[in-house]
C-alpha cells in the first residue's frame, strides 16, 4: 500500500493534475489510508498562502474565483482552488459544480501557472467538512500549488469556521439583496479580511458600500494596530476590480506577516487540528472495546424512553468500559 | 447550586418565559451547570413536534415562521421557536434577531397557545451550534411547548444536519434567485420533507414549482414505500398558504410514526448525541492530565515546524499520557 501512495505522491510533487486529484479522494474517502499520506504530504506542506471566499448563495462567488485564479496564474502563479460544497449524496453537488465550472477556470493563459480546481462534497462524514478540507489544502500545498483558494458554496457555521483560518478571509457582498443584513445575521461581517462588493455596476452598489463602511468603523481601532478590512468593488463577470483585489490580497498577507497576525492564525489552526486528531483517536480506540456496540444500543433505549440524560448515560459507559 | 437550577426547571415547568431563556442561556453558557441543568430537564422531555426549518437566505424564512407559529398558536398550541444563528459576538447577531422579529410572533391571538422566540448565537464554542440546539429543543420540550421551530438563518453543514434531524424538515425556496441550483449545490434538497415555495406571488413561481418536481421526481419510490415531499406555495407576508403548510405538517407527521420512519431518525439521533457527549467527556478526562498543556505546546511547535503531521503527534502524545 505504502509503495502505492509514494507514486502517487511522487505524481503529486510533479504536479500532475490526476495526482493530485487521486490524493484528494484519498483523504475524503480511505480513512485508512489518508493517515499515512498526510505523513508524506505534511513535510512537503507550509508554502503556499491560503485565501478563503465566502458570501451569500448567488453572490457570484465561482464566477469572482475564477477570475482571481486567472489573474495569480497570468502572473506565473500556480493556483489550487478548492469549492467546499454540503455533502450531497443525492444531488452529485460536487459533478455539478466541477462541470459548471471547469472551462471557463482551467484555461489558463498559455504559458502562465496552472490551475487546477476541486469541488469537495463531503457526504456529511465522520470529521465534517472542516477537517476535510483542511487536508485538502495541505495535499495542494505539497504539490506545490503557490496559492489555493477555498470558497464555501454554503454559508454557515462550518464554512464561515473553515474561512477564518485561511490567512486571509474574503467576504462577497452584492447589491439588492439586503446582504449586509443576512451577512450580519449569519455572522460573516465579523471574519472579513476584506470585502468585496460584487455586482458593482447594479443598483445600489454604493449604499451597500457605504452600510460596509459604517460596519467597519464600528471595530476601527484608534491605534490603528488592527487591520482595518478595505472594500473592493468588482463586476467579476467583465473582470473589473480583480487586479484591486489580488493587490488587497498581497498587501493583507503582508500586514499580517509582518504584525504576527499570520503567525496567531495558523497556531491556533493547528492547536485546533491537533486536537481534532486526539479526539479522534481516543473515540477510535473508545469504538474499539467489546462491549463497545452493547452499551451503546442499551444507552439509546435509555434515552429514547427519557430515563436518564445523555451525559449521565455517557458518564455510565465510560466508567464501565474503564474497568476492563 | 442544585437549589438554584430547581427555582429554574421550575419556573420552566410553569411556562414562565424568563426561566425559560434563563435556562437556554445556561444550556448555552454555563457548562459546568449545564450537564446537571439537562439531567433535570431530560425526563421532562419528548413530547414536542420538533420542525425545521431552512433555505436559502433571503427566503422570508423568519417570516415564514412567524405566520406558522401564529397560525398554530391560534388553534391553542404552545410554540417554542428557536433561531439558530451563527457566532456573532461582534455584531449581536441574536440581539438583531430578536428585535427584528418579537414584535410580530408575540402578539400572539389573546387566549390562544403561548408564543416564545430564542435567538442563538453560539459563538463558535466547543460542541458548536448543534449540540447547543439540541439542548435548547430538550428545554423547550420539557417546558411543555407542543411545538418547537427550528430555523437556521446560515446554510451549511452544520446547520443542515439540525433540520436533518427534525421529526419533519421543511426547505423554503424563492422563484428568480436561481435558488434550485443553490440549494442543489447546497445539498438541501435531499433533506426536505415539505417544499415551500414562498413569496409565490413573484414571477418564476411556476418555473420554480416544475424545477422542484423535476427533482423530486428523481427520488420518487414505485413501491410508494418512500415519503414524496409535497411543495406548498406560499406568500407569508399575506399569510397565503400558512394552513396548508399547517396541514401537510400533520400529514408528514402521522406518515413519519406510522412508518417507523419517525422512531428511525430518532434513533439516529439520539445515538449521535451520546456518541458526542461520550466524546466531550474522553476529551475533558484527557485535557485534565497534568503535563497536557505542556505537550499540546510542543505538538504545535512540531506542526508549525511541518516534522510530522497531526495524526503522529497525537499518537504521541496519546501514547505518552497513558503511561502515566
Amino acid at each position: 500500500m505504502t509503495a502505492k501512495l509514494e507514486k502517487l505522491v511522487a505524481g503529486l510533487r510533479r504536479g500532475e493534475p490526476a495526482s493530485v486529484g487521486r490524493a484528494i479522494s484519498v483523504l475524503e474517502d480511505r480513512p485508512e489510508l489518508a493517515d499515512r499520506l498526510m505523513e508524506m504530504l505534511y513535510p512537503l506542506s507550509g508554502n503556499a498562502t491560503v485565501i478563503g471566499v465566502t458570501g451569500s448563495p448567488g453572490a457570484g462567488k465561482s464566477t469572482l474565483v475564477d477570475r482571481l485564479a486567472f489573474d495569480l496564474a497570468s502572473n506565473g502563479r500556480k493556483v489550487g482552488i478548492i469549492a467546499v460544497d454540503p455533502s450531497s449524496p443525492f444531488t452529485g453537488g460536487a459533478v455539478l459544480g466541477d462541470r459548471v465550472r471547469m472551462n471557463s477556470a482551467t484555461a489558463a493563459p498559455a504559458g502562465a501557472g496552472q490551475i487546477f480546481i476541486r469541488s469537495m462534497a463531503t457526504r456529511g462524514a465522520l470529521g465534517g467538512i472542516a477537517p476535510t478540507t483542511s487536508d485538502a489544502i495541505v495535499a495542494l500545498d505539497a504539490a506545490g500549488f503557490d496559492v489555493v483558494i477555498v470558497e464555501t458554496v454554503g454559508v454557515g457555521q462550518a464554512e464561515v469556521e473553515i474561512v477564518r483560518t485561511c490567512d486571509t478571509a474574503i467576504v462577497v457582498l452584492v447589491p439588492g439583496m439586503g446582504d449586509t443584513v443576512q451577512a450580519l445575521k449569519a455572522g460573516i461581517m465579523e471574519i472579513a479580511d476584506i470585502f468585496v462588493i460584487n455586482k458593482a455596476d447594479h443598483d445600489g452598489a454604493d449604499r451597500l458600500d457605504k452600510e460596509v463602511r459604517s460596519v467597519i468603523a464600528l471595530v476601527e481601532d484608534p491605534n490603528g494596530k488592527r487591520w482595518v478590512p478595505p472594500i473592493v468593488q468588482t463586476v467579476a463577470t467583465e473582470k473589473k476590480g480583480i487586479k484591486e483585489l489580488a493587490s488587497e490580497i498581497s498587501k493583507h498577507r503582508e500586514w499580517a506577516a509582518k504584525s504576527g497576525a499570520l503567525e496567531q492564525r495558523k497556531k491556533t489552526f493547528l492547536g485546533d487540528a491537533l486536537t481534532r486528531k486526539i479526539g479522534e483517536q481516543l473515540m477510535q480506540r473508545f469504538r474499539g472495546q467489546a462491549d463497545y456496540e452493547v452499551w451503546m444500543e442499551k444507552g439509546i433505549s435509555e434515552l429514547a424512553a427519557r430515563k436518564k440524560s445523555p451525559s449521565v448515560i455517557a458518564a455510565e459507559i465510560l466508567s464501565f468500559l474503564d474497568r476492563d
